[in-house]
């Protein structure tokens, strides 16, 4: 296999464009997230074409000057090449604010209660047909780059692109099409909420390709149990992850992926201003993730103040709830930082001023600062696709911390036996882990702590986009059976 | 099987005892709702012993003056004994107030969006202590009732009652079980949000029964998905809906109701004040169902909005949304009253005053008269574990009224291919699922109402009790395999 057949697209581009301040040349710029730099790494790793849509109006201008695409060199010293798409303005905004950011995100993360959300009428449906003018912009484009490649192979990554199989099959009825959703996959009750034009068109969307990842079995049943419920001429076989549809076979597969060695080593970790006087030398815990709810700070925090209230031995222990700031045009997600402000203001008049802090921005380093600091970290999310950090944060972490982990991250069915796993709503569970993990004995707490990176190390970024390959090797050969 | 070997117990009992306002003296009242009366029915067809909870202080007084139950009277003119059971009032409030109306019946109807709510702490375990006396209580009762029995057959009725097959188990190793759960049952993820003790308890609780009953297959699925994925030593059979356990085997089956006849027969229908003459002979939408968020009748008011705005054939439709009151103590049932009232006022600003009227009341002939007078009918719940409404109500109506059916109530499973069935969340569906429904031709609309009544028509209590002993009959000779 060479790179040149392997053709990978992503909503988003690692890179965005803006003038360079010294000299106003325009220049890529790494953007910060995990999915996104996660699909970077990989595509340097592969050496292909990546094909990304473009966002700001720098990276339109880019895109203009440079219809065929662009090299560029990540941080990593390791060059990627980026063609980045320009769909219509209007359109890329409804998929990128509503349909993605919004529908998606709830449908996918249970972010509805189904008594007062969601509620669907006919703006709804004029989104979905600016979401098919998008899905089209990316199999024209992965289409028209593949054009002269016999035997090409296709990657598509993540929700945003669940369309592109389907249209890609259209005209490339043999090529191995790996679609990877990097976040979980809801029950067929969940998923049955959407409209019912989109909840089956895009399962319909999904199904010509040849291999389904997710980063977790629960995902993968979960999505099985949707085609079973509602796509009724699939043929599903649960056990071995199979489902045949019209003379096709697509296989739904886990591969998991913990961290990019390469963004731990890349970096230098280092605290914002301030914390490092504040925490001192005392015990810190510390919660990470982005200003989305699913990351779930808030009962966080008022599971620290439960455990603080319930041991004496705890008093003194600080809290440091680390953010880094993301689509906070979302409502959901400026709702999320609000209740998390007042949570912690109100743990603060309970235990005592300036017990927890919170801080929030976009600096790698100071995240995997916060990371190498904790005397436990605590990743509670009430729902979540992976959870890199459950990974990433034990192997830089100095000082044995013991880790909170929510049983509904996909990184608890890797990490879950040497993690405390916790049901992300019950507080009193919560508090009851955090006073366990900080009242360990030293002894104790190290060689768990060797256990969980030995645990964590093996899935890296290599090993994952290994994985891809060889899935789509096993779907050239036909080898499902 | 004669009547003395059956013992049946719910919750609620369908009597509630109050003095006469004539002579003073206590006496059984048939309290209003759903699932009560028809489990009352269901005892007076078997003349079985039935055991409930004491609810007011007159049922405390009645239940101490007649410790061994009572003897009574039914309006079908059906008699049954009823033993009321004394809990302790503290445990009874906090089992109906916060364990079923508000914990379970989020669990169950997706109550919670997972990012703001549910939270769970020391008060959520207090509670569940007090489940288990109340559950306790239950089993204790029925054990004492059937001491003298060979052979006893026990049905226990509703989500209130999951824990007594186990605890009557565990002194009648080889009795039939039936237990029968009127409500949805979740999806795995969803039923996983509930605290590690609760979700796995409760489906220990259920699980040595040796019939689980629902009113859907979709619950059934459901049900054993909960099981494979919280219960490590269960073996579960999805296709013959079976599971093995500790040498015990448990069959989940789908055991639909549609309406008791006597409920129908016995009631004259008519209207609430002033009703007739504001509808008049035009054409009226009638929404109906208890004040549950569950009811969906705030999404049903602002569908038919859409629907008259779409259509010019459709101004000078009127819309009755009626209610029964139910547990308004609750808070999201008080919310979704005030949700609705506010709809209405909405839609009346905008299509003019009293197009839209909302009416609630306890009076079942009320419902009746309302389910006669309707040119269409909504029932567009969120989710429904049957919705008995949707079959009562093509068998009175007497204007060949279509039905608009949400795919998520259990009835959609009997009916759908004879009614309009919607997602609840979609009001474009809706609106044009009412346009459609209002401006079909009268021979079409006379055909179609024809072919609902027969599809509801068979699915009596009178089955559906059969259908219960015909499962308990089977479970005694141990055939399921």
């Amino acid at each position: 296999m060479t790179g040149q057949q392997i053709f990978l697209a992503s909503k988003r581009a690692a890179v965005t464009y803006a003038p360079d301040p010294d000299s106003g040349e325009l220049r890529p710029w790494l953007a910060p997230g995990g999915t996104g730099n996660v699909v970077a790494e990989q595509a340097g790793v592969l050496d292909v074409s990546w094909i990304a849509s473009a966002d700001t109006d720098d990276d339109h201008r880019a895109a203009r000057e440079n219809p065929e695409g662009l090299a560029l060199s990540l941080g990593s010293g390791r060059r990627i090449r980026v063609q980045l798409l320009r769909h219509d303005r209007k359109t890329f905004e409804v998929v990128q604010n509503f349909v993605t950011a919004e529908l998606l995100w709830a449908a996918n993360n249970h972010g509805w209660d189904s008594w007062t959300t969601p509620t669907f009428g006919s703006e709804t449906y004029r989104a979905l047909e600016c979401f098919d003018e998008f899905t089209r912009d990316f199999a024209e484009a992965l289409l028209k780059s593949s054009a002269d490649a016999p035997d090409p192979l296709y990657l598509v990554h993540d929700y945003q692109l669940v369309g592109v199989p389907q249209k890609l099959r259209e005209q490339r009825p043999d090529a191995p099409i790996l679609l990877f959703v990097h976040i979980p996959w809801p029950t067929p009750d969940y998923w049955r909420m959407l409209p019912k034009p989109m909840r089956v068109g895009l399962l319909e969307g999904m199904l010509p390709a040849t291999t389904i990842g997710f980063f977790a079995d629960r995902w993968c049943r979960n999505f099985l149990a949707c085609v079973a419920d509602l796509i009724p001429d699939a043929e599903v076989d649960r056990e071995r992850g199979l489902i045949r549809r019209r003379g096709a076979v697509t296989r739904v597969r886990t591969l998991p992926l913990g961290y990019s060695p390469l963004t731990i080593a890349g970096r230098t970790p280092g605290l914002p201003d301030g914390i490092a006087e504040w925490a001192g030398d005392g015990p810190l815990v510390v919660h990470s993730g982005r200003t989305d709810p699913i990351k779930n700070a808030e009962r966080a925090v008022r599971a620290f103040r439960l455990a603080v209230r319930s041991d004496a031995r705890l008093r003194g222990t600080r809290m440091l709830v680390r953010m880094n700031p993301n689509r906070l045009y979302v409502e959901a997600n400026a709702d999320y930082v609000r209740r998390v402000r007042s949570a912690v203001a109100e743990v603060n008049a309970d235990l005592g001023a300036d017990t927890v802090r919170w801080h929030c921005d976009n600096h790698v380093e100071h995240t995997l600062g916060s990371f190498r600091r904790a005397d436990l970290l605590v990743f509670n999310s009430t729902v979540d696709g992976q959870n890199l950090s459950a990974f990433e944060a034990p192997l830089v972490n100095e000082r044995d911390a013991d880790v909170v982990l929510s049983e509904m991250c996909g990184a608890a069915e890797v990490l879950g036996g040497v993690c405390r796993t916790v049901n992300p709503f019950d507080l009193a569970e919560q508090a009851e882990a955090i006073a366990g993990a900080l009242t360990a004995p030293a002894a104790q707490r190290a060689e768990a702590a060797g256990r969980r990176r030995a645990a964590a190390e093996p899935w890296t970024l290599e090993a994952w986009v290994r994985s891809q390959l060889d899935a789509l090797q096993a779907d050239r050969r036909g080898g499902h059976e």
